[in-house]
């Protein structure tokens, strides 16, 4: 860590920071320029607060040499991370085709749209029982009969289930389940990430809204300090000024994420975009820029010809996409 | 609620859609024009679930004519929610200010700023034991200690306190606190927010850092729809593009909350700038704004002349912007 | 268009309203509910200021029905345009590479480039002859002497070339040029828009740092409304929070304005992300989610070891991802 | 300037790079730490490409000590610029009221407003007569006809006069203009600032949507360098992902300003949030926080009780938010 000095900072204070620094355990190396001296602070930077540092009024900017994550870091971990998940493997070259509904609503529904996804080359099965919602009046999910169902579906059809976590009192619950999801508004609930760290499960960690891929690994190292290194990131949109998509898919953050961390990266460009006439162009286009698995809501609704505009799509679409995606994914090797 | 239906839409999707509208109990009013069809759904459209319906093939756009939020508008409620907190009121014309450390360090710090903030006019005392921080290595908070040295500056003062939950399972710990505190990182923490409904404690809720002023009253929501009516809403800076800055602190917040909900609303100046030497005129923006109260970190280390120029502002500074914010409070009347 | 008057309106407002819309020679059809009045426009309303209507205190919500852009609408014009330039096309699933320096810097360097790019794929030579620079003090490119060398490259290759235009009273050097570009910060300069759109040459319009997809659609309609049709869109990464890239590339940019204009979308992933490193996966990206072509930064110093580094890639760099977006291409078919 | 070395770059890189540097006529400082290289640049590193040398293989990062801008940087010129149009001064404790309609419509129009707002207390006038209308078949201002009509109201009134321009083509109608106005879309018309920086007029120069504290001053600095040193920067607010208001005003740019410039500072609460109820409580907050001047919008349209809700003000709404605005100035002293 690098910390700038103001010009006109007396010897004094200079010596004062100095002493402060010491007492955190840091080595200090003084360069005094002309114009400004420069601290470099060497030994455990993990457990000074930045923002602290930045704040004080001799200091002009404070810089982070090493990352602030470490178990997360690719420096720390050349290689990739690979989580198996039954017959799927995610990271390191494998690929994962994940797909699902938005919501598990029925045995009959989820049932149906697993064994379509399936036969359509689904790897592992996605389904909403709780369910995080802007307004308190609007459907929370099925909850725990809801995870119910998807076990069912998971013995019906062999795959692997995916589903979100709110409270980690509802932990019990999730037992069978392949992996754990922390939604996009969860990703800074501390406390349940450090309770996920304390599992063996593999978590799905979302990006937040408004969060940096820096804090997002920050938030993965919050589960791996507890023990836990099956982290599975995944970019599923930002909030911008932007009003056509939902969000603004932020592809970029799969070949930087694959630069600074060894984790695998799964990108879900449903809720990204919100529609699903752009889900098939942006699904592509992740596993272009080399995303280790795609997650899409899929629905199954014969009946409800209105559902076809949705968010999701058909199995036959669904289809459609997994061969186009598994030949984009030939064409970048 | 109001559904514009895209040109080219056939009367039997038409037929389709109103059908499954009435099936969620909601009267659907036709017009159609030569160019588009508007349907106006009538009943408690507070179930409907705007981007499913949005979504669909043959709809262009939803509009929601009354707001998705009801006990938090002003509509429902037109009078000024006050908020009493022993001596101290907040709402409808009444103002508290807010002051303290950032975080509780040790008995002699906390009653001595509090002693300070007293004598310089402050109505509440602020200070955190539950720190959320971004990563796993910092320093997380006093935590139950924390608490009880706030008690102990609460009983050598007789000022109010505040401050922040992020568990629930630790709500037995904030049984004598007087405000609790939800964070901008568990604005939409759904579960922690049903929880505290379930109390009668004066809720001080931080708007997220990408969150909307209708996403804040949506979760003010949350608390209330649980019977918890005793919310204060507070401003403390967006995520923007501008990095010099912490955030960006939305003052417009202020008037517009004002006129859609009753609920009063505080402005966290110390956070959204994060450097102390904006503070004053922030705070002072925010009483002339029309804030309802204002929160702000406020030091005391004699000691520690490097802290000097922290968020922070010395009790000195903090005595001087109290007299400011009271005689810009009459100034605007 | 359609106009939702508020509740509590009364019918001598609502009256006064529709005078004056049908003083700006529109029809308007009104449909009364119990909650609310709609008021849908019928005619010419392209002219009418949104703005203006949405802020009358009558008024709840204004909504287009059609879009506002005419000429830039795929509605108007169901084909793909192609713009043609020496050789090559763009458009309609034509593809066109546009490879070379940021800047020209001396005859030796563009030649050299040129035919290196030539050589590895490129269809279309660039390179920045007027440079806009955020600071006053820093290189403002060749100017007058760039265009020259610019030309002689095109001579020397019989590639076409692209540069940036700034003012107005420069266009009578960009005669031999075959595409002029706008820059992103010029994408609502609306009377160097209007000016180009007197002549027939093809325009590379880039967005904007913090423009809407329709802002850049009504730009482009300033041009195409004074009659020059031959229009190139690029994307070029918009500003977010997010500080790891130095603009965030929106690729779903890419599928929405394939569904909503006819006109061409090129891609520049070298300054979205300001990183070489990232450069090739957002390309290869690009061309799975549908771009028609794409610009690249490409030096050729073999001298200066420094500048591999930088946002430019290096022939050889840029041959092996021509290949892999070649390939790519196939795959999506 | 700073720039920081990765680890692992080997001497000869280093060497490569510093030998690079002093051929700019920079003085190189290096210092050697165990983890990292710092290179202290000393000399005139206004000229330094600060993002080319970023993105050089072997630097981390690049960190200006001394900001980019000279003759707007407060460091350079410690006194506050005082602007003096006529009666009226804006900056080092003067402030101003500038107040107007959107357009100038007719000459009924702008001598009943002008009169109106003299009347009122405000200093200037404002006006547009060249119009950036987003959409080419929107009106875009009487032009040269409106500027005429200005140019009655001073005479009729003795207010100076404020309008913008777009193009620095039509400059010789300004010739009796008192300040010209910048909008936001030409902040980073770097030909148009150059020009006007060759005039005496005061320039008032708008934030950009999407711009930084220190591109605006970037931009100033573009005017400056040319000799015109009578800038007023405009924060009128930035683009962000809330839409209630139309942008959002970002108050904190005031002190920020006034700390890192001597350029007198104004607001346009008007533009910004874009609804008439808000104006009155943002002015007031930009008071508070400093501003030497508030630009608002006011029309006078008896005849339009449509009109009440734009985000004009009456001449009623602004004497009395003038009133307000001068206890407020009075109460931070």
């Amino acid at each position: 860590m690098i910390a700038v000095l103001k010009s006109g900072t007396t010897p004094e204070q200079t010596a004062h920071l100095i002493n402060w620094l010491k007492h955190m355990n840091l080595d200090v190396h003084i360069s005094e320029g002309q114009e400004f001296t420069v601290l470099g602070l060497i030994g455990d930077t993990s457990r000074v607060d930045m923002e602290l540092l930045g704040s004080l009024e001799i200091v002009d900017t404070v810089k982070r040499i090493s990352e602030p994550y470490k178990q997360a870091s690719r420096n720390f971990h050349p290689d990739n991370t690979v989580i198996t998940i039954g017959n799927a493997k995610i990271g390191g070259g494998h690929f994962s085709m994940i797909a699902g509904p938005c919501s598990v609503e029925s045995q009959e529904q989820i049932i149906a749209v697993a064994t379509s996804v399936k036969e359509a080359g689904a790897d592992i099965l996605r389904g909403g029982a709780f369910k995080p919602r802007t307004s308190p009046y609007a459907f929370q999910g099925m909850k725990e009969a809801g995870i119910k169902l998807l076990l069912e579906a998971k013995k019906a059809t062999g795959l692997p289930i995916i589903t979100e976590i709110m409270n980690i009192r509802t932990l019990d619950l999730f037992e069978d389940v392949d992996i754990i999801q922390v939604g996009a508004r969860n990703m800074q609930n501390f406390d349940l990430l450090q309770e996920l760290g304390k599992t063996k499960k593999p978590i799905l960690l979302k990006r937040g809204l408004a969060n940096t891929l820096q804090e997002l690994l920050m938030s993965a190292e919050y589960i791996m300090s507890e023990g836990n290194e099956n982290i599975i990131l995944c970019e599923r949109g930002i909030r911008t000024y932007e009003t056509y998509t939902r969000n603004t898919l932020d592809l970029s953050a799969i070949p930087v994420l694959h630069e600074i961390t060894h984790l695998p990266v799964v990108v879900d460009p449903s809720h990204a975009t919100g529609k699903a006439s752009l889900v098939p162009s942006m699904a592509v286009a992740a596993a272009a820029a080399g995303a280790d698995g795609i997650m899409v809501e899929v629905h199954n609704n014969p009946a409800c010809a209105l559902c076809d505009g949705a968010q999701s799509l058909t199995p036959a679409q669904f289809a459609d996409l997994n061969a186009r995606v598994q030949r984009v994914r030939e064409a970048i090797l």
